[in-house]
């Protein structure tokens, strides 16, 4: 196994230690707060990846990391930590309990070890290459849902698509039975807790999806970029997740018919 | 005051008690679940709306009960409690934290107490007309922003505007600094909490709207219909919601540019 438990008790302190900045933070009183600014949230995104950072350091000083805030270091090491303090920061300023925290691991560019955490429903998904996803301890499963038209799909935002990348979302949409729109890395865990069939992204960054992988995979998912590739720390950010190979298949057909 | 202790005490049971049985639903593995049926959705919703109507009829009798899963009864009575054991039910079966439980007490027809639940997060927003809007027993307020170009707006979902009141929509949209998709009643509470600057829906109903009105109110919004009206149990189901009445005012006036 390449997950030591070094490694999955670091991932759960810093997941632990992000959750107590980001519950104050979230409870705060932000009604004078102004949104264009936006200090406070900004405030809280460095305050959690500084110290996610600092926890990386103390136990593997020679490891690299991948950071949305901070940039990258080491980046020759064959240990890439990749973080994400708050994943869907618009969530979080807009008091939505739907942000996460993402911490992954990756070994050689390939994600190993992921966690999305949210602190509020405290919720916490753990994927480890190879072996079973856990929810707060318990198996996590994706849907058995094989059937597009019966199938729930969500995406973050159709914002972030290219107008060809839009136009291959909404054939694939229109071809689902239920659609969700926004939810960010959240969308992913509860694929993996079988709550959603299919999610769609594009122009997610590393710290964004690494996280995503051994959560969904996991759990009985399937996640590749939409030409159907594994994904790894240099995917172009274009991610497809489905509860199972059957409906992958299905999905990524539509999602490519050009 | 026309909102006595008793009142008061019975709203707070209503909501523990749907909480208690939401938490549970929200946690269940629901991986096996046939969305197209949605059963267990659909049992969430009647047990916790059966379980609300007991306890109502357990401490006032006479009074009338406007629900979303079983109806109306004893509509001539002054007082009429309206509740919704899941608003947001979408959210609810994606495994969302950002559905309801609402309650409302209506004499003669005018929301004089609300209260917005999320049983996840564990937020408890209450209004009491006349007096102040709390979370969590702490005061409520709602921002500043007195900008349209600075507001954040947010609605449910476009699906529920005909074209004419997309239109509108997307007028005040364009002249608004952010845009917030998704969330029902619990953005409401996010404007009560001053996370939120504006809310606009169509397509409510009294027990979608109802316990919005003293939530809002009492933490210093201005909520109305569309046409600027107070909102009363016979109102249309379009809603507005601001921060203040500046604002209120020129998104009123955005909206009604026909």
């Amino acid at each position: 196994m390449q997950v030591d438990n070094r490694m999955l008790s670091l991932a759960h302190r810093m997941a632990d230690s992000a959750g107590d900045i980001l519950r104050r933070a979230f409870r705060a009183d932000m009604a004078v707060e102004n949104k264009e600014d936006a200090s406070p949230v900004t405030a809280a995104d460095r305050e959690v990846e500084t110290m996610l950072r600092k926890l990386i350091e103390a136990v593997y000083p020679d490891h690299g990391i991948i950071g949305e805030e901070f940039g990258n270091i080491r980046t020759s090491s064959p240990f890439q930590w990749v973080i994400d303090p708050i994943d869907g920061t618009h969530a979080f300023i807009a008091g939505q309990p739907t942000f996460t925290t993402l911490i992954a691991l990756a070994k050689d560019g390939v994600p190993i070890l992921g966690v999305i955490d949210q602190p509020i429903s405290k919720e916490r998904w753990l994927g480890v290459m190879g072996e079973a996803t856990t929810r707060n301890g318990a198996p996590a499963h994706t849907s058995r849902c094989a059937s597009l038209a019966k199938a729930a799909i969500a995406t973050t935002s159709t914002n972030y698509f290219t107008p060809e990348q839009a136009t291959s979302f909404e054939r694939l949409k229109r071809a689902c039975g239920h659609v969700t729109l926004g939810g960010d890395a959240y969308l992913y865990a509860g694929l993996a807790s079988g709550k959603m069939d299919i999610v769609v992204d594009a122009g997610l960054k590393p710290y964004d999806f690494c996280a995503l992988k051994p959560v969904v995979e996991g759990a009985g998912g399937i996640i590749t970029d939409w030409n159907g590739k594994p994904l790894n720390v240099a995917s172009d950010g274009r991610v497809i997740a489905a509860a199972n190979e059957e409906l992958h298949k299905a999905a990524l057909h539509l999602l490519q018919r050009d």
